[in-house]
């Protein structure tokens, strides 16, 4: 610790946390000063480039407010949240899969019944959603509860809206629900579209540094919790998007893309009478047993 | 891209950037991803700690403003800066080595003649600095910029008390001034302390969580530019510091640590009469040519 060089400081790091009382955190640090300087070695990063670094790093954090979360972008641009949740939820292949939660859940949704509409003044065309809960075995599962997110035809999410525009929240296309007896839901919002992320602040620029767009495929946001059951964080992808092989967070799954289906004007699922197209989605979601893996 | 899994992410990623048209970004990114991917499968980073990670740096950014810069001092204590420092700073063994930055220069401090007093305010005993410049072969460099900066006795730079105490910057134990005809220069200041580095915000946390002090040996700084040779910041640091073998920001050198000299009151090496006791520091310091190595 008294003649620090380049090939000293990594071990010089390491040893001054050799005091650490929290076993998992010097498990965690010791790796992440490893690789940190693993990955400036190996790129020999210059100081102007640390430079950069720092600056982008501050941009990112001013940029961040209790509306946008663009140290969250950069994690799901980069593909770090699409690793951590898959690696915190490995699952039997029966089980839906899970994907990133993304920037724009907002805790506290409005709670609807089953069969009213979530759109909330959100324009889009109509959509009508039904599904199941079920555990492994197909036993249904009653009273889940469901918490649904989407952005509107224009590709924004009531947050983003409301911070620029209305200034205080107004939830829209966003809702809680529970499952019924027989493990079912069903509710009224509109079709998701594709939106890029907010592409403005830094992560934007360094997307576009990189040559990359920054596109999500058509989705819509499912976060389903019931006792006994582990949470699942997920997605359901719409069928023939362009992005879907271009996803800028990284959150595609094969198994979790569906056909929204098209309907001409007539009379809905529920019964309305509607005037204009319409479309469906039908998807069901498998939980694995609590007890086998990990819970949020 | 269509189906993301916990094996496939990594390629995914370093795929997207194929259409970047920057090939040292894409070099940086590229590395940058793998060892970020490797970092979070090695510990097999959980969703709550990557929560806790998002918070972190959310509260890095936010602390972060003119006057405070916490992603520097994250670096610093994670020793990337010094890292950074040592692997673009290689010199032939006769020149002075380089350390850290750190997050209190500032630019545009006073110009002083030799001799003024640089401490402008600041509190500490009276201490005379002098030294020279000069080139390897020993040829003393004319004119060279210094910017010199230090603590007070209290262990606080100018800007972090004018920040909270007076609101606007009045630069004290900082200044510029320029090597004579024969290389030499000498200024009055005080006698640099040790002190903690800024541990009230998310990177004194996470010293504390790590079981380390944010303490820095008693150092005084300097950042020397001269036409025709390499710029070099660097530090002296005060012989005997009890900080010296854990600097909390990993800058010593064997080299750069001098012993400050102790003087009963008396003539000062100015000639002016101390009636309280002081300190001397020699050092000189040896340039490397420009075109030997990386320049800042
Ligand atoms: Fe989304
Ligand atoms: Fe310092």
């Amino acid at each position: 610790m008294r003649n620090i060089s380049e090939d000293t400081i990594t071990q010089a790091v390491l040893a001054s946390m050799d005091g650490c009382r929290n076993a998992r955190l010097h498990t965690v640090m010791t790796s992440l000063v490893q690789h940190l300087h693993a990955f400036a070695r190996e790129v020999k990063l210059t100081e102007a480039e640390w430079f950069a670094a720092i600056q982008f790093l501050t941009d990112t954090g001013h940029i961040t407010d209790d509306k946008r979360q663009e140290f969250v972008l950069l994690s799901d641009t980069l593909g770090l949240s699409m690793l951590v949740t898959t690696q915190n939820n490995r699952k039997p292949a029966a089980c839906t899969e899970a994907t990133v939660l993304g920037p724009f859940f907002v805790d506290g949704a409005p709670v609807y019944e089953n069969g009213d509409d979530l759109s909330n003044g959100a324009l889009g065309a109509p959509c009508f959603v039904r599904g199941h809960v079920r555990g492994v075995d197909g036993e249904p599962v009653v009273g889940a509860s469901l918490d649904v997110w989407q952005s509107d035809e224009d590709g924004f999410y009531d947050v983003q809206k409301t911070a620029s525009e209305v200034g205080e929240m107004v939830h829209s296309a966003r809702g809680q629900l529970h499952t019924q007896d027989d493990g079912s839901f069903h509710f009224r919002s509109i079709l998701a579209e594709a939106y890029p992320i907010p592409h403005d602040g830094p992560v934007g620029h360094m997307l576009d540094a990189l040559g990359r767009h920054p596109w999500r495929p058509a989705h819509l946001h499912f976060w389903i919790k019931a006792p006994g059951y582990e949470t699942l964080i997920t997605h359901v992808f719409r069928q023939g998007d362009q992005y879907l092989d271009s996803d800028a967070v990284f959150g595609v799954r094969s198994t979790l893309v569906v056909e929204w289906v098209k309907h001409a004007p007539g009379v809905a699922p529920d019964g309305t009478s509607m005037s204009v197209p319409f479309y469906t989605l039908d998807y069901d979601f498998v939980l694995n047993p609590a007890s086998a893996g990990a819970t949020v």
